[in-house]
């Protein structure tokens, strides 16, 4: 259920009279992601998505997020870029919620991973952390490491024993190889660069490439090579958890002749993807053990991860996954 | 949860070498419908809906429904052409589901029905019952009067007796009544023409007019009278359950105007909206008594059609219910 906040036609016609980009033709809900409520718009001037920000992103940030939108817009990252209304604030209210219009994106998710989409990813993840450079503002990461251990806190009730007893041992040393911090360069990122975050066009017969990369509502301010982290752990394991070196050598290559990984950051990238993995592990995790099973909403099986953490705690360095 | 069936960018690009419609350039699940999967396609040519067949449509019916609407919109009237594939061919497999793409309607159903919409919806019925008239191939109702006695035996075991006890009786008094084959004029009937079936553009200041005509998966050939015994179900009450005998006068006059309704069709109006209201009622019913509690759908209230089918039980006349 991806719609949870209905809009009624003249509530978004009266909503739609504070902009200056054409009549209502058309909207629609979309039946993608789960954080926020979406409706695919369609106006006399073009396509729009419109987004009513739900109950897990905290208002006091939105500016923050669509502010760095913005700024990655304009450095020519392809984002969804938020429309301003007539008196330039693109943050507005509808139907009692946060909601904004951002420009629409063309292209696709790829629903399945080919080693042809991680050279292109690669280099967007690395033309991503440089257009952030310049945004002044930061955010923390709410789900960083220190956010790790009172996470599982909250799941060992109702967690199974020895899944609880497996992370608490992982987590310890996971957290005892932590870069600290100033060790490894910082600057704003995705932190949620999934599959279904990155649109691709495919012309018959071509190559696939980027056209935009979207929902930044994870996005802060943390170590760029996490970012890579996340990236290997969401887009480099097949179907039956086996780890496809050659997706995470394309990637790793892609975006390091954009930014050349230091020493370092070479030096912390097992840590860090056993770190990534811990991440939406415990999160799903949460959920997992939080959520009614009546309630109507898709659970993510927070095992898959499990899988992740052991493949990258048997890695020894970077050249096991790929660097 | 409208999308039932996920579709691959990769099935999605081969399914459209069938068609000469141009290169994909975006799809996105709808999140609306309940029967079938809907996407949204954006092509280098335009703007399509792309329609996979879950199990409550039978594939057998599907080119009848596709060929009304083919024979509709040749006639006309504004709904979704079935766009055929470069052999011809409307109704092709996908995913392992029958699919279909259409063609595109602008507009949005109204959230809140207001009066300007009825005469607009009068006219339109009318319109649709007379390009239907030339389509030779006919299709029974499976959900017409014979049907309900059967739907109302498979929800007794679970259903409230008090209620249960009710419809039997109001069951019976309607079937007495019920218009003898041949009394009233037939044609192809829309069936399920719900306001989220509708599509209206409102222009600025404008009154609303008709973009297109939506979802004829019910489609069938019966009683016309009873397609508008179901309109006026569907449109004419109010949230506190009271009946709007100005919206149901907007909408018998336009309908009117176009197709008179004869005397025997006036004198049955009252029974066929008794009716159409069990009608809703026990389909609803029985999804609600055979819907496990935890099931990702929503299920619609039943009782909403049972004080329909007491308004409609006290209506004397045409004249009670706006005639």
């Amino acid at each position: 259920m991806a719609v949870y906040t209905e809009v009624t036609d003249e509530a978004l016609r009266a909503f739609l009279a504070e902009y200056g980009i054409g009549e209502l033709q058309a909207y629609r809900g979309i039946a993608e992601g789960v954080e926020n409520s979406n409706y695919a718009l369609k106006t006399t001037q073009g396509d729009f998505i419109l987004t009513l920000y739900e109950k897990r992103v905290d208002p006091a940030e939105l500016p923050w997020f669509l502010g760095l939108m913005r700024h990655l817009a304009a450095q020519g990252l392809s984002c969804p870029e938020p429309v301003p209304g007539r008196d330039g604030a693109a943050l507005r209210q509808l139907a009692g919620r946060p909601a904004a219009i951002c420009t629409f994106l063309p292209g696709f998710w790829p629903r399945r991973v080919r080693p042809s989409h991680c050279a292109p990813l690669g280099d967007a993840l690395a033309r991503l952390h440089a257009a952030g450079m310049g945004f002044p503002a930061t955010r923390k990461n709410g789900l960083g490491a220190e956010a790790w251990a009172p996470l599982l806190d909250r799941c060992r009730a109702d967690g199974e024993p020895g899944l609880i007893a497996e992370l608490d041992a992982a987590l310890a040393a996971i957290l005892a190889e932590w870069p600290a911090p100033g060790a490894l360069p910082i600057g704003h990122i995705h932190a949620d660069l999934f599959p279904d975050n990155v649109f691709f066009l495919e012309d018959a017969g071509r190559r696939p490439r980027i056209s935009g990369l979207i929902d930044f509502y994870f996005a802060c301010t943390d170590m760029l090579a996490y970012d890579i982290a996340i990236v290997l752990n969401a887009w480099c394991f097949e179907s039956d958890y086996q780890f496809n070196v050659t997706k995470a050598r394309a990637i790793l290559s892609a975006y390091g002749a954009r930014r050349p990984l230091t020493p370092a950051e070479w030096a912390a990238l097992p840590v860090l993807c056993r770190g990534a993995a811990m991440r939406f592990l415990l999160t799903r995790l949460y959920d997992w053990v939080n959520t009614p099973p009546g309630a109507m909403v898709t659970r993510k099986d927070p095992l898959e991860y499990l899988h992740r953490l052991r493949f990258f705690a048997h890695a020894r360095d970077a050249a096991a996954i790929g660097g």
